[in-house]
């Protein structure tokens, strides 16, 4: 006996909801990929892909995950030998370090711990420390604790230092969720991925870089054939797109996603993620009084609008996860990075995601399960949970 | 703007929310209608439908909507002249009989209203004063009012009575929702749908009959060919059970649906059901407490969980409807046959479906929308909706 | 070992093969079917219907199969004792005619057979003999036989004898593949199904009727809710158009197919039913100079573009039916109606359906799966089957 | 008007046609990749991935397309430095070259033309004059020449030489189509795709790897954290066999695609392509009796039994794949490599695949086609290709 059975909500912070539409785009025959339709279905993606990242320079697809966008944009734009200041706000953060490192590069860390957005006194330490280094790497969101960094404040105090590194910054949790601006902002190289915030099965890696970049890159020795940015971004031939066959099916895929958020409007989705975050954080507020929950950051404009981490008194977190899912038909993710793997401590962390193809029914209904969760297997929680959600969203 | 966008959800009682497996089983080339896989597909219906009716007689589908079913069952049960006693319960009870009455059948009307089920004393009454009446029609749910009806009752009181009537009965809005037990009740004749609780796309009638109704029915002058059940459900050939070509794709659906049906088990479907309205009346009870809204049915046991009527001051009712299909993402069912069409009235009434492929997530999220939506709206409401809702899932 | 693995051919006439993009318009979540777009979706689809049957008129669509739409004519346009002349060339000219026979219709039945077309001079003497028959019905094509007859002729004669009948006509094989003009031809009554050149799975009939066909309805004694026609095609709300829930998938269906024959275009349809139908006959006259391979119709102008019947030496037919599905995967139709079901000469009879979505490929593939099969089976035939039909293709 | 509209049919090299199964599979929502199912479907996969390639060693799967698989190998097995002999028959042996030469490694090559296999005596030449060659890179399959190598023969010589370079084979084009033994053969590294043989959407690369080749690749400076292939191999925890996201969907449709050569059985499915290739190659002969029509490769044993390459004189080439396209249905491949691109040459060559979900329906078909292509446009050809087509599937 269970209340799970119906359309199950899968709120893990990647993969997200797919929408019907992007699985109906998917689910077709494949197409020639020599000439006609596929090719101009993939010029057609650029300046959306453009738009979302907030840049007139350049893009690129990358068949791969988050990762392989981290090694893309690293071999193109790090050296053997260069410096890169490492600004770590989560386990994301530490894991774009360690492709870097494993790709020769030495890396300046600075780490802000796993609750806390980079803090700008510390950054100018670490960038006064690194006069020559080649680039300062920071997520916009860390997927794992949820902090969300202010890129351009970081700028800011980059310029103001007259600092010559590349600012590269990892957007897979925030990009098309939380506002971003790549040129406005400054920022050089910029990672993203599709199955967040872009509503596409895994298996895109995007990479967009600035002209600055793209020269520095020109004297990588880290630049594989596949990584080699140059050749995706200024293709002579359809295939150099992809460095060989272009992944048809996704790119179908990609492009009804990017056409349902051109339709919504960028602004109306980046005020649905920020609203239903707030429906979230005020439901958190209520839970905190009583009992041991608590959301994993403090400071609500550090906060992502994609994915929430959360804790209860171990192993609760894990136990609430497990009855979301087995009576509810909600899928939490599990905690990354803020406990060691398999200690007691790591069943205390949860997260919830509201990132992507998600509205106020189901936002609110992930809540109402928690909240049933928690009744159920009596955790102690603040009361006047929900209401405070609902009264989010109808001010919203 | 709006907080719509994202997996929409329909909660209108039919069509209900066709399960991605349902969606996905349909999804196929055209079989042949002639020999292989489709027979014997359409043979492993039977004992399935059979036992979701809790009988072991006879079970015919047609091509068609549950109106296809009613004219189906008249056609074959009731012959020009025949009375037919109709206890009506809401609009669907009104328009089995004017489907009836069309055929030719003079009906004995007794009206419950549209607020209360059948009442054992008038249905005495109507029995006595037609002692020679053909049938009994009577709906199991009312889909317009969403009462339910003692079926178990009204068959023991037709028997304290001798009545010969054939006891026919309105499943469509309750079949796969409530406990239903067509032999144990003593029902001749039951009529039911595709589209709410058995999860498969409007276009599939179903009927269900007994020996003694089937004896009957050789008599009648007003069945066709197309309406015939006696070579449906004997079919000596395949196109026989359809009397025609095979509704293949539907087919496909029903099939992965009631294989859904059966993987959870029917006691586990109908706990589900039961413990999702009981949900939906706990939210209904803390709402009442302020300002006009109301549950339409007062009796908890007389409420279908399949579907539930409620009330504002009009026209609140349609205000909200619109704001959580605008700005939640949740679609309300409009209320139906409780007010004149186009008078301000019918703007009170609307309906929250929880049938068929429906969890806690689905129902909480319902219910939750529709909270901020009355805050939005500022549409004065009781509080607490949403933790009484929380805590009739957390205790089921 | 096989080399049937690979995309099924299913060339049975009806279902026919079913578009990726009808299934793909089929694959999406419910609609709410009392306001929004389903309702602005169906009112698109009574202009295209029209204009694929040729009619101004009235247009209605049943949720049943073709002898749902059978029924729905019979009903409405003929009364008990009413006289029908039945021009039978074929099993479904005689199966209509059973329909309104067990409707309580006399039938004054002509048969030509099940390899010929309707013939004038005795059409002439049926129409004498029965000066006062409320109607004729005839196939327009005869999926049994594939025998194709010439509707504008028999309005012709009607014309000339003055005779008063409504002319019914039964377009279930051949809508959107023969050339039919329901208008400019003087038919009163058309009768159609999804199935077949409308490439939408088996679910709809469809019923056209003119002014004249109308009027006589109105005083029909077996016309029943569900089949009145006036209702569906007057509604006056929505539900009406369905008498009840609407078929919404199908209707998603539905509208993706008269899309893509609007878009390729009416004429190019017929067009390219008949080239590929020239294709098959010119192998059929290759194939005829050897052994016992005959197509059914001999003469080419009485032949339908949609299927085509064909016979060996029992049970050669059969022989080949199995070997091109088990190892070319080729579905061929069985003979229907040529020779008593179970006895020898039934497994000489076979057909290849080459209606709606159908091209050069699939038509010259299945010519070719055929030819290999009489090849492996040892079965004698002509030579030059195939590049007769290639040649008829590169003229086409 | 066109006879092209019906199902479309995609017989270009890849990708090749997409089972409805697999689109099916793919066609779903996103599961948590965290615990559960997904993890169980990823553990099924290596068993079957394995016993398609001949192997039990080690197998990997790369997002990516077949040029990330070349770079996986490549980055894994060789070092700066290092030199390769490449043996060459086609365009995509060069293509390999490259990338490895680009990564640092130098390349000797013998490039045995657009036309033949490898020959063992140049071979021999090419392995005694590099004696300390990490590694012979040679393709199974070139799928621009349709050339098929015998890489039985060439481990042989190997052997015979004592020559201690590792063999790296590309079967981009053949798995799943042409017999390949990995660890029978003595191959070291083989590296292949999803979207030919294995049916499953652009997108994976697979690297198949021996124990030899591991302890090898740990001493590599070339392999970066993406492409390292022991944490695929070994992975301890889930993500790292992606190294990140596991590419969700795609591994649905490889399932699918997995099991569906399981129930046909590798001898089926090799047997399949074989009798498939041989009705190509028999219309391809009769064709040759007249005009320029050619196939590429003259040995019979040297010919692709997946894909096959041929030519006509320029432009009758492009000309006949645009008639198939346009008039047939039918999407042939373009010549790639055999003459400089843009040269009026270059339209003198086409493909025709017969990979992966394919049977006799669709190759006869596509032969027919063109046939027909060629008559249509006055391109002189032999006669009797058809029937040597069917003769040779009806011994097959």
């Amino acid at each position: 006996m269970s209340l799970a059975n119906g359309r199950r909500y899968l709120a893990t912070p990647g993969p997200s909801v797919m929408p019907d539409r992007v699985l109906n785009a998917m689910h077709r025959a494949a197409p020639n990929i020599y000439e006609g339709e596929m090719l101009q279905l993939t010029e057609s993606l650029w300046p959306d892909l453009k738009a979302l990242a907030g840049t007139r320079q350049h893009a690129t697809i990358y068949i791969g995950n988050g990762h392989a966008a981290w090694e893309a944009a690293n071999s193109n734009a790090l050296r053997r030998g260069d410096t890169a200041i490492v600004l770590a706000t989560g386990r994301f953060g530490h894991g774009w370090a360690e492709n870097a490192q494993q790709l020769g590069v030495e890396i300046a860390l600075t780490d802000f711990g796993t609750a806390a957005p980079i803090d700008l006194e510390r950054c100018e330490a670490a960038l006064r420390a690194q006069p020559n280094a080649r680039a300062v790497l920071v997520t916009h969101v860390d997927t794992a604790t949820t902090v969300r960094n202010n890129i351009k404040m970081l700028r800011r105090l980059m310029d103001d230092l007259n600092h010559p590194a590349l600012l590269m910054v990892d957007c897979i949790a925030s990009l098309g969720c939380d506002e971003f601006r790549m040129d406005d902002w400054g920022v050089d190289v910029m990672v993203a991925a599709s199955q967040k915030g872009v509503m596409t099965p895994p298996g895109l890696g995007f990479v967009f870089f600035s002209e600055k970049a793209r020269a520095v890159a020109k004297t990588s020795d880290r630049r594989s054939p596949y990584w080699n940015w140059d050749n995706r971004a200024d293709a002579e031939h359809f295939y150099m797109h992809f460095y060989g066959t272009a992944p048809t099916h996704h790119l179908f895929g990609l492009r009804e996603a990017l056409t349902m958020i051109t339709e919504e409007g960028l602004e109306a989705v980046f005020h649905r993620h920020r609203i239903l975050a707030q429906a979230v954080w005020a439901a958190g507020a209520a839970w905190s009084q009583e009992g041991a929950f608590a959301l994993n950051i403090q400071d609500p404009a550090a906060r992502s609008h994609a994915v929430t981490a959360m804790r209860l008194a171990a192993p609760d977190g894990t136990r609430l996860r497990r009855w979301c899912e087995d009576h509810g038909g909600l899928t939490l993710g599990v905690g990354l990075g803020m406990a060691p793997p398999g200690s007691p401590q790591a069943d205390a962390f949860f997260r919830l995601a509201h990132m992507g193809h998600v509205n106020a029914h189901m936002t609110l209904g992930a809540l109402a399960v928690m909240d049933a969760g928690m009744k159920a297997l009596g955790i102690a929680h603040g009361s006047g949970a929900l209401e405070a959600a609902t009264s989010a969203i109808a001010q919203g």
